[in-house]
C-alpha cells in the first residue's frame, strides 16, 4: 500500500476563495512542511497557506517533482479553468497528485501532455483491486481508531498528532490513512470512500495487519455513527479496524450534524456506548479511552475549561490535540 | 430503475453440482415461473429445476428471448468451459442476462458473438450512475424493511411473499429488490453491494422513492446488523430506506453466523432492540413488526410449535412465509 508520490510537491490552490476547500493542501502544509516546495494560485485565489508563491517553473528549479491539488471542489472534479495551467505545468516537468473522485486521465489534455512531457497523472481516491471480504478473524497487535460525533471534527489531526505523539516517545505506532488527504500525508492507506460497499470491512481488515504485539496502529477514522449519510463507512471501519481502543472527536459546541441540522449528536456518553457496543461486535473489549476536542473556536481558557467539563462528565481524559499534550492518552496505552 | 429484461428466459445451470449455486435460477422458478420456459443443462450437472431440459435452439423455438445464467459460482466469474456453450446460445439468437460482478462485455468471445447475432449481454449487477449522497429527508408512503440475524435466512423470499399477499389482497404494495436475484425477479432495483460505500444509504434513498400515503414499498434487505463483513451494507440500507415497519428474519435453529461460527447471533429480544435503535436514527417511529422463521428444515408441526414459542418469547407474530398464512402480518400494516 505505500504510494510512491514523487515529492517535494507545489501545492495547487486554483482560484479558490474559501479556505474551507484547502484541507488538502493545509493538510500538507500542517504535516508534513518539509515536502511542500511552495504554493501556486491562480489569479483570483484568496486563500494563503503562508508558503512562497510559485509558478512551476519556479518550483521546478526549486527541487519539486509534482504539482499536488490542494483543494477539493464541489463535485470532486477539476474546474475547467485549471486545465490548461496543469497542462503548463506538466510541460514544466512536474507530475500531478490528486485525490479528485475524478480521474486524471479521463481529461484528456492532461492525459496527451502528461504523456508528452513524461510525467505521471496519480489519482489516490482508487480503491485497490482485490480486496478480500472481512474474514472477522483477531490479528496481532494492537489498534486505536479515531471515531467522530460529525464528519469534519478532527479524526483525521488526532490520529496524526498521536501517532506523532507516540513515535517521539519511542512507542512503536504507525498512522493508518484512509482518506485522499491522510494518504498524500502517510504516502499509502486506503480510501474507504471509495470502497465498494460489500467490501469495506475487508479493506479495514488488510489496512491494519498483523503486527508486533507492542505496536499501535492509529487508524484515520470516517464520518460517523450518528450521521444519515455515513454511517455505514463508518461502521464497516470500524468492524474491519476492531480496534482495542477508540478516541471519540468531538467539536466544541456542536450540537447537530454539519448540513443535515435536524439530525441532533446524541450527548457524549450515548455516543461512547453506541461507538463501544457497535465495536464489540469485532472485538469485545474496544473501549472508548479518551475524548479528543476541537476548541478551534475558543479561546485557551475556555478551551481547558471545557476539556475539564468533558472530563468530568464522561470520566475520560479529554484533550484538544492541537492544543496540549497528549500524555494522559499515552498513559493509557502502554 | 425498471430494466427491460428479455423474457421469458432459459435458465442456464452449467455443470453445477450444488443446490445452493442455483440460487438465481430457483428464485426465478419460484416467483416468475410464467417466464421461465426451460432449464439447460451441461453434462456433469446433477441439479435439477423440475423444467424441462432444453438446447438454445428449442428455447427460441418454445419462445424464449434469453439466457439468464442462474448459478453464481464462487468468485463470481463464469467457467472458461461455459463459454463456448453460450456463444453457441448468442448464435442462436438469445440474449444473456447475468447478475455475476464478472461483466459479460470484458469477455472477448461473448461481446463478439453477442455484436454478431445483434443480440445483448445485459450485466444486472452494475450500481446506477450518479447516485446522489443520501439527504436523510422523510418522504411519503411507507416502507417496510426485511432484516436479518444472519446472510441466506429468507430476507428475500419474506418481501417477495408479503408483497404478493398485499397486492393479492388489494394493499397497494411494490417489491424493491436490492441483490441481483430479487432484480431479475422484479425487473429492477439497485444491486446494494455493488454500490461504492459513500453512497449505500443514498441509492436505498433512491429506491424507495415518494409514493402515495397508504402504499407500501417492501424492500429486500441485505446482510446482518451482526455480521463482521456485511453490516455496514446493512446498516446503510437501513438508514436510506428510513422504514416504517420491519421484518426480522431467521433460519430456525441457527445460532451463529454462517461461515463465520465463532460470531454468535445475539437472541431475538437482542437483535429486535438493535434494529429498532440503528433504524431510529432516520425514523425514529421504526418497529420490527414481526418475525419471519424459516423453518425449511422442520417437519410442519415442529414448525408450528416452534412459531408459536418465538411468538410468545418476542410478543410478535411469528410465520413461516412459505407455510403459513401471512394476516397477522397483514394485520399489522393497515
Amino acid at each position: 500500500m505505500p504510494l510512491d508520490l514523487p515529492a517535494p510537491h507545489l501545492l495547487f490552490l486554483g482560484d479558490i476563495t474559501n479556505p474551507l476547500d484547502a484541507k488538502t493542501a493545509i493538510g500538507l502544509r500542517d504535516w508534513r512542511p518539509e515536502q511542500c516546495v511552495g504554493q501556486w494560485r491562480l489569479p483570483g485565489c484568496t486563500v494563503d497557506l503562508g508558503l512562497p508563491d510559485m509558478t512551476p517553473a519556479a518550483a521546478v528549479a526549486a527541487g519539486a517533482k509534482s504539482v499536488l491539488i490542494g483543494v477539493a471542489p464541489l463535485g470532486g472534479a477539476l474546474a475547467p479553468s485549471w486545465i490548461s495551467p496543469l497542462v503548463d505545468a506538466l510541460s514544466s516537468g512536474l507530475s500531478i497528485v490528486s485525490g479528485l473522485h475524478q480521474n486524471l486521465e479521463e481529461l484528456p489534455a492532461l492525459s496527451q501532455a502528461a504523456r508528452a512531457a513524461q510525467q505521471q497523472l496519480i489519482n489516490v481516491r482508487v480503491a485497490p483491486d482485490n480486496i478480500p471480504l472481512a474474514s472477522g478473524q483477531r490479528r496481532t497487535g494492537k489498534r486505536l481508531l479515531t471515531v467522530g460525533t460529525d464528519c469534519c471534527v478532527g479524526k483525521k489531526y488526532t490520529a496524526l498528532a498521536l501517532a506523532k505523539a507516540m513515535t517521539e516517545q519511542g512507542f512503536p505506532a504507525t498512522f493508518r490513512a484512509t482518506g485522499q488527504t491522510g494518504i498524500m500525508i502517510a504516502g499509502g492507506g486506503i480510501p474507504m470512500d471509495a470502497v465498494v460497499s460489500d467490501f469495506i470491512a475487508g479493506a479495514a481488515e488488510c489496512l491494519s495487519p498483523n503486527a508486533a504485539e507492542a505496536h499501535w496502529d492509529i487508524i484515520e477514522g470516517q464520518g460517523s455513527l450518528f450521521h444519515p449519510a455515513y454511517a455505514a463507512v463508518t461502521l464497516g471501519l470500524l468492524h474491519g479496524s476492531q480496534p482495542d481502543a477508540l478516541l471519540l472527536c468531538h467539536e466544541a459546541h456542536r450540537s447537530a450534524i454539519d448540513e443535515y441540522e435536524e439530525f441532533e449528536i446524541p450527548d457524549l456518553k450515548t455516543c461512547i456506548s453506541r461507538y463501544e457496543q457497535a465495536a464489540s461486535l469485532t472485538n469485545p473489549s474496544a473501549r472508548v479511552v479518551g475524548i479528543s476536542l476541537n476548541t478551534a473556536a475558543l479561546t485557551a481558557d475556555e478551551a481547558n475549561g471545557l476539556c475539564a467539563e468533558v472530563s468530568a462528565e464522561t470520566e475520560l481524559p479529554c484533550l484538544d490535540p492541537l492544543r496540549q499534550e497528549l500524555s494522559p492518552w499515552l498513559a493509557l496505552l502502554n
